[in-house]
C-alpha cells in the first residue's frame, strides 16, 4: 500500500469516474428554482449512492429547512486519536443555465469536445466534487491510511448556503474535525499553475425597488411632468462609482485592510495581467481603480456590481416601478450589515421625492483571509507541487464561499481552499467547462495531499 | 328630419351601441403580436359587418403589408360637388395588456363598474372609432344630410401606423376629401370639459444595446477590472438629463418653436395643475422642467423617456449585454432623423472605450401644429360647446398620431382632432376605462358637428 497503488486505481477507473460525473451532470439540480425540486432530490440521491458504492456505510441524506445535505463519515482503523479528521465540503447544485440560447451544447447534455467537458455544474463544483469523492475512494479501496473522512455535500451553495449555518449548529458534535477542504475556490490561472486561496471576498446582495406613479402612465400624456423611475434608479447606479471606478458610499472603505508591500509584491506574480483577463472576458477594455493592479482590485479590494435592472415593457410608457439587484463584494474587515447601513443611509440622502423606494438585504456575510502556514495548507502546497510539477500559487479569489465562511464561525475550523478549475471556465456564465486533464491532475493532487498529512 | 331625429336615435339604441362596443372589446386586437393575427382579422370583420349594417354598401377590408385597413364610403344624394366630405379616422388594434396581474377584471372581458367600461382598448380607441361609427349611423338612419363619409379604420396605430402612409399613397384617390375627423386625441381632463387639440408630439424611438464581456461573468472573478454594462448603460440614461429636467443632448432644443405669451396664457386654462396631475398619475411628487408649466411640458415640450431597460439576471454575473429603450417626445420644429444624429453623435461621444454598442432607430416623425380657425375646427367648437354645455379647450397633446402626420403629408389635409377619452383613462396601462356617460355625449356632439359642416 502506497501513494503509487492509490494513484494506479485512479488511472484504472478514470474513464468510469468520467462517466459518473457525466451522469451527475445530466441532473438539472438548479437550487434556485422550485421547479428543480425533484432533481435536487436526484443528485442528492446520486450522491450518497456513489459514497456507499465507495465503502463508507454511514451515508445519510439529511434535512434543512431548504435543499438536503449529503453526508457520509469513513473512521481510520489505525492512528487512534493522533488520526486527523478531514471535513471534506461539496456542493452538488447549480447556477440557472439561463440564457439558453448563449450554450453552444445544452446545459445538461455534457459535451465533450477538445479536452473540456461542457455542462452547467461541470466546474462549480459537481467536477470538483468528484474530484475529492474519487480521490478518497482510490485511497480507501487501495490503502489504509490513518485519517478520518467526513462529506458534507450541500445543495444550497448557489442560493447562498442559505440554510448551511443553523445545520452546522445543529449537527456540531458529529461535524468536529481538524479542518475543511474545500475545492470550490478554484480559478487556476491555467492548466500548468495550481492555487492555493488564502483570501475569499464576502459579499452583501440587495434587491432595489423604486415606485413612481401608480401605474405604467402614457409617454406622450405624462412624459415632461412625472419622473421617470428608471431615470431616477439609472442616476443612483452611476452615481455609486465616480470616474475612477471607487464606490462612492460615505465609509465604504474605512474598514478595508490596506496592501502591503509584500502582500502585492506577491499578488503582482499572479498572472491576471491585461491580456490574460481581456482574453478570457472577451471585454474590450479593462476597467477599476488604477491605484491598484487586476489582482488586488479582484480579491483585495471591495466592489458593487448591478447584476440585474429590470424596467418597463416594449411600449411607449413610463414605468411604475423600477428595479435592480446588486451585489456588493467586501473584503476583510468590511462587515455586510454595516454596508447594508451605509447603502441605505446613502439611498435616503439622495432618493428624490418624486419616488418612494424599498431596499431589500437579500444575504451578506465577511470576506476571510487564512493562514498561510499551517500543517494541512502545507501538505496541500507539497501535493500541488507534486501533481503538477511546478509551485502552486497563493492567490486571494474575489467571489465567497459562505461555507467556508460559517465553518470558521460556527464550527471554529480553518477551510484549505484549492480547486481545478481554470480561469475561463466559466462559472454561472454559458458554457461552463470542465477541462479533464486539469480535473485527473487535481485528483492525483489530492491522493498526495491525503499522504502528505499522515505523512506516510 | 333633423338633429333631433338623429340625436333620438342615439338615445333608442344606446344600449345596442354599448353592447357592440363590448363585443368588439372581447376580441384581443393586439396588433404588435403575432400570435393575434386571427383576432385581428376578427376585429377587422366586425366593423366591416358593423359598416354594411348601417347601409354603407362599398364597405372593404383593404390588404396592407401588416394588418389590414377597414374602408368603406357613403355619398350624399343631395348637396352635389358643394358636399364636404370627411375622411373618418379611427384604428381597431389595441396595445398588449401586460402587467395582466395588474388589472382588476381581465383586460378582454369587458366589466362595467361606477359608469366606466374597462377593457384594453375601451378608450383607445375602440369605443372612439364606435362613437364616430355610431354617429354616422344615426345620421344615415334619420336624415339626408349633404356631406359625403368616408371611413378608414387601422389595425396598426398602436405599432406606430408603420403600413399606413404607403396605403394612403396608393389610395390617393379612392381617400381625396376634403379634411379628416380624427377622435384618437382625447384626453377630456374631466368629463365636463372637451377639448380640440392643436398640436400633437411627434416622436422618436430607439433601442440601444451596450456589450460589455463576451459572456455573463462571475461577479466576484471579475468584479473590480471589467466594467459592467448596466452601468455604463445606467450613468448615459442618468446624463442625458441635468438637474432641471432638461434633455442634455447638444442643439436638441436648437428647433422648438418659443411659446408665446398668448398661448401661455392659453394653456395656463388646462386643469394640469400639480392636483390634479398627482391624483391621475400617483406619483409622490410632479418633475421637469421648473421654467414650463406642466400643460407646456406635457404638450410643447420635448422629451426623453427610458421605456425600457432590460439587463442581468438574478445571480451574481457581470452580464454581458444591458439594453434599453429610448422614446422621444418632439415638438415642431424638431425632427425625427436630426434626433437620431445628435442621439448617435452623443453616444458616440460619450461611450467608454470598455464596451462596445449599438442603436437602432425604430420609428419616430414629427410634431404638428394645425389651424385652429378653420370651418371644421370651428364646427367642432360649436358642436362641443353645444353637447357638453361648456365651451371646449383648446389643447396641445402630448402623445403622437402617426395618422394625423401622414394624412397632412401624404393626402394634403389637415384634421381635426377630438375625442372623448378622459385623462385618467390609462391608455397603455392596466384597467383602461371608458367613460360611458361621456361617451354618449360625444356621439352627440359628432352628430352636432355633422350639422354644423352644413348649416342644416
Amino acid at each position: 500500500m502506497s501513494r503509487s497503488s492509490a494513484l494506479k486505481y485512479l488511472e484504472e477507473n478514470h474513464e468510469r469516474f468520467q462517466n459518473e460525473l457525466i451522469e451527475l451532470l445530466r441532473i438539472p439540480s438548479i437550487s434556485h428554482d422550485p421547479a428543480h425540486k425533484a432533481d435536487m432530490d436526484k443528485a442528492a440521491n446520486w450522491l450518497a449512492s456513489k459514497l456507499r458504492s465507495m465503502g463508507i456505510n454511514s451515508v445519510e441524506i439529511l434535512p434543512t429547512q431548504g435543499h438536503s445535505v449529503v453526508y457520509g463519515e469513513w473512521f481510520a482503523t489505525r492512528g487512534g486519536d493522533s488520526a486527523p479528521t478531514v471535513l471534506i465540503y461539496g456542493h452538488y447544485d447549480v447556477q440557472s443555465p439561463e440564457p439558453l440560447e448563449d450554450w453552444k451544447s445544452q446545459p445538461f447534455e455534457p459535451d465533450i469536445r477538445n479536452d473540456n467537458l461542457y455542462a452547467r455544474g461541470s466546474s462549480d463544483m459537481k467536477g470538483q466534487t468528484l474530484a475529492s469523492v474519487n480521490a478518497v475512494e482510490a485511497i480507501l479501496k487501495t490503502e489504509n491510511l490513518p485519517i478520518n473522512i467526513k462529506f458534507l455535500i450541500e445543495g444550497e451553495e448557489e442560493i447562498g448556503s442559505k440554510h448551511l449555518n443553523e445545520f452546522l449548529a445543529s449537527h456540531r458534535e458529529k461535524l468536529a474535525c481538524d479542518f475543511s477542504l474545500n475545492t470550490d475556490a478554484g480559478g487556476m490561472p491555467d492548466a500548468e499553475t495550481s492555487s492555493i486561496c488564502y483570501s475569499l471576498r464576502g459579499g452583501a446582495s440587495f434587491i432595489l425597488n423604486i415606485f413612481g406613479p401608480g401605474q405604467d402612465l402614457h409617454s406622450g400624456e405624462y412624459g415632461g411632468v412625472i419622473q421617470n423611475p428608471i431615470h431616477v434608479l439609472s442616476k443612483l447606479i452611476a452615481d455609486l462609482h465616480d470616474e475612477n471606478g471607487h464606490v462612492t458610499l460615505p465609509g465604504f472603505y474605512d474598514k478595508v485592510r490596506k496592501i502591503d508591500e509584500e502582500e502585492h509584491t506577491e499578488l503582482a506574480r499572479l498572472p491576471f495581467n491585461d491580456e490574460f483577463l481581456l482574453k478570457h472576458s472577451g471585454a474590450p477594455a479593462l476597467w477599476g481603480e488604477p491605484e491598484f493592479i487586476p489582482a488586488e482590485r479582484i480579491g483585495a479590494r471591495p466592489t458593487m456590481e448591478v447584476v440585474m435592472f429590470t424596467a418597463g415593457q416594449p411600449k411607449s410608457a413610463i414605468p411604475a416601478k423600477a428595479s435592480a439587484r446588486f451585489s456588493f463584494r467586501l473584503v476583510p474587515d468590511q462587515n455586510p450589515n454595516e454596508v447594508h447601513q451605509q447603502f441605505k443611509q446613502y439611498l435616503e440622502v439622495h432618493m428624490p421625492p418624486t419616488v418612494k423606494w424599498d431596499l431589500q438585504f437579500i444575504i451578506g456575510g465577511p470576506g476571510i483571509i487564512t493562514d498561510r502556514k499551517s500543517p494541512e495548507v502545507l501538505a496541500m502546497k507539497a501535493a500541488l507541487q507534486t501533481a503538477f510539477d511546478k509551485e502552486p500559487i497563493f492567490q486571494r479569489v474575489g467571489g465567497g464561499i459562505g461555507a467556508v465562511l460559517m465553518f470558521k464561525h460556527t464550527l471554529g475550523i480553518d477551510s484549505v481552499l484549492t480547486g481545478f478549475s481554470l480561469y475561463d471556465d466559466n462559472f454561472h456564465g454559458p458554457n461552463e467547462k470542465l477541462h479533464l486533464p486539469t480535473w485527473k491532475k487535481g485528483m492525483n493532487a489530492l491522493v498526495h495531499f491525503f499522504h502528505n498529512l499522515t505523512d506516510q
